[in-house]
């Protein structure tokens, strides 16, 4: 049985979509980076700490279970010697508007680590990073405005939706896709597989 | 008033992201390539035989019309001093089958045209092609088999859609995402914003 462990509509809906059956169990981490932590690092301890923390819940097991955690941040490169700034979800409109302000015009990753922990052997641990770089056309004052208006910054890494409005700012990515929307597809299909041949579950993709 | 001269569902959606306005009024071209004729010429030209097949058709004017059309083929790389191969909608399984061959393990070119022209300036013509590179895993043979039996490849320039479950082959692209799903939606604004421009139309944006 796979455990998607997100409360993220957007991560269900790629997983559906890539043609697995799984249920939900979201985390209840505690999303802070440590000190002076690279971004890469940080989500994929998030992912791993995710994945295990949910695979230690106490269930009934009537069979293994495999579960998969993602987390992703949007990465704005720093200007002379100062270092990269890591962007999660939006506090409040004002903070919309400033991440907004930040990604107008340049190029920034996004990267997402994502885990794959197994009940059969809890101790292995399979994880990796994305990292996809986003083209971002400049976005005007007012058109930052309204879109903040939408609503549909609020919960999203780095204040914007590649799958919604803000596609129209976005001429141009390098990498995976589906990494911008908050799960790489081609790596989770990997990893899953890996996970499951080594643990001795049956494959999920079947 | 903006018309969409396409009856594909993809762009129809694409172009509501985008946060349009639009009717829906699809030309009803022969879509067949010129004996030698570069992938890029092609759907340029078609883009632009469509909208302006759909700006003749006679219509009570009320407003100023502006017509957006657009095609879609993938282009895979000639191998040794062979043209490379214009890919279009499969005709059949078998067809989808072959394209699914040539596509699986490689990198190919998607190119979309896109043409914009208004009813107050005819003879002007907006055009422009897009090209994204799109890397594939390989695909195996039964798994092949088992999404063409899906039906999703069937109506889809090159057997596949990235946007469904062909989503899992594809780890990385370069260039414009929506180009791939069919219309380039951050290529289109600035299009559509020079077409209404020049033709004196309200800006189609606002």
């Amino acid at each position: 049985m796979l455990i998607l462990a997100s409360a993220s509509p957007r991560r269900r809906e790629l997983l559906t979509q890539a043609g697995f059956e799984f249920i939900v169990e979201p985390s209840a981490l505690d999303e802070t980076a440590l000190p002076h932590e690279a971004a890469a690092s940080y989500v994929q301890r998030l992912a791993v700490e995710k994945a295990q923390a949910v695979l230690a819940r106490p269930r009934e097991l009537r069979e293994p279970v495999l579960v998969l955690a993602a987390d992703t941040v949007v990465v704005v490169p720093g200007l002379l010697d100062h270092a990269p700034e890591i962007l999660g979800k939006p506090r409040d409109a004002a903070d919309a508007s400033r991440m907004l302000a930040l990604l107008s015009g340049r190029t920034h990753a996004v990267m997402t680590g994502v885990a794959a922990v197994s009940s059969s052997a809890p101790s292995e641990i399979f994880a990796d990073v994305e990292i996809t770089q986003v083209t971002m056309n400049r976005i005007a004052p007012q058109e930052s405005a309204a879109y903040i208006a939408s609503g549909e910054p609020m919960d999203k890494a780095g204040a914007y939706a590649i799958q919604g409005y803000a596609a129209r700012w976005i001429p141009r990515i390098e990498g995976c896709y589906f990494n911008v929307v908050g799960l790489p597809i081609a790596r989770v299909v990997a990893l899953l597989a890996e996970a499951a041949q080594a643990s001795l579950l049956r494959d999920p993709l079947n």
